[in-house]
């Protein structure tokens, strides 16, 4: 049992807590019983550690575990997992460019695997994904989705889909819109939207209907507009 | 200016942080510009603070507003508000079974006044409405709705609405659901749904048709479904 935290494989983790140091070395950790689960069916396990002993597991003492993790509450297993990304695109793509808030991310990947949008392309400037409060959000969907990032404008070009942009008064209703089997939806940061690079492109706004309100939350909105193009 | 904790004003505001007191003085505090505004609006101000000099705001130190806010960022301005609960019911009214979550709370708020969900029925086990972080993300629907308070099962029979559950499998589909004038919808807690004693009753439950995934953030689901109706 690992207890000490001069321990290598220890001082790997504990670095993996910052973003700077899950790009350089491509891996991340999910915590729990079920995320190390659902990451080993997904191929993507490394390693797996418990707070118990047993089979395929390193034995860790709670207190190590306690300092890796970031719940209060107490995890007894976590997955030392490795990124993968495909350069493949699927019919549906969401881009989401600066969406700041972990459970926003996490919520929009939970509905974008439910309504069939399986790549996501995150654009600069937003949470990253593999943050712990988003992956714990994202109840395991950060494992069946494809994930590109960079610069928006660049991946656009690239694209043979319908593009639409996100916005609350301008553009087309939701209610008007017809269904693509090729479609990109845009959603913008949680107090600005759409950042005005990409929204000079000469975007094709899709807006909600209603009343009394100025904005919706961005992953309700986005959610809403997914599961249109779903049905 | 106020820059002393001893104050009796200041220590009557920071009693207001506990739900408890809340709920005993029926008032709540709301942070920033924008709230407060918004609360003047609504009529249920009553008192404002700031850390500038200005007219109709008691002056406080920032040491003092630093106290009372919970925000990391520096908030300006605060209100002193009085609840109001008015008996009438909407149309549609969401009722919430559990909502933990104060962020799914805030944004259901706003979901609720965007689609014309007037009235909101907060079961017993949901987070406090008045909470600062239910607050910050209700994006002032917190003064636009009518809340009412209690017992889900007595409240329901009571009502003169076409009530429907929701379940992430078991019902009739979101896509199948009829237009109603009168409807009340149920959502549940976060991990667990909607509790047994509710369920119990027998209700007709709503299902969101989704692939790969086994269920949906809360606000999410709930908003999807209140769009629906509203449309």
């Amino acid at each position: 049992m690992i207890s000490s935290m001069d321990n290598l494989k220890i001082k790997s983790l504990l670095k993996l807590k910052q973003a700077k140091y899950r790009k350089q070395e491509q891996k991340f950790i999910v915590e729990g019983t079920h995320l190390v689960s659902e990451a080993r069916m997904a191929g993507v396990l490394i390693e797996a550690y418990s707070i118990e002993e047993k089979e395929g597991y390193i034995q860790v003492s709670e207190g190590i575990m306690k300092k890796i993790c970031n719940t209060d509450s107490v995890v007894k297993d976590l997955g030392l997992c490795k990124m993968l990304t495909k350069s493949e695109l699927s019919d549906k793509v969401l881009i989401l460019d600066g969406v700041q808030d972990p459970g926003n991310m996490g919520s929009l990947m939970r509905s974008a695997c439910a309504f069939g949008f399986d790549t996501i392309f995150i654009g600069t400037g937003s949470v990253d994904i593999y943050n712990d409060k988003v992956i714990r959000s994202s109840q395991g969907a950060i494992f069946k989705l494809n994930f590109l990032f960079g610069n928006i404008c660049d991946f656009l070009k690239t694209l043979n889909h319908k593009v639409y942009g996100t916005n609350v008064v301008n553009g087309i209703s939701l209610t008007e819109v017809k269904k693509e089997k090729r479609v990109a939806i845009i959603l913008g940061n949680e107090g600005n939207g759409i950042s005005k690079e990409v929204q000079d492109l000469g975007l094709e706004n899709i807006y909600i209907p209603m009343k009394n309100m100025e904005s919706l939350n961005v992953a309700v909105a986005g959610s809403i507009i997914l599961y249109k193009f779903s049905i």
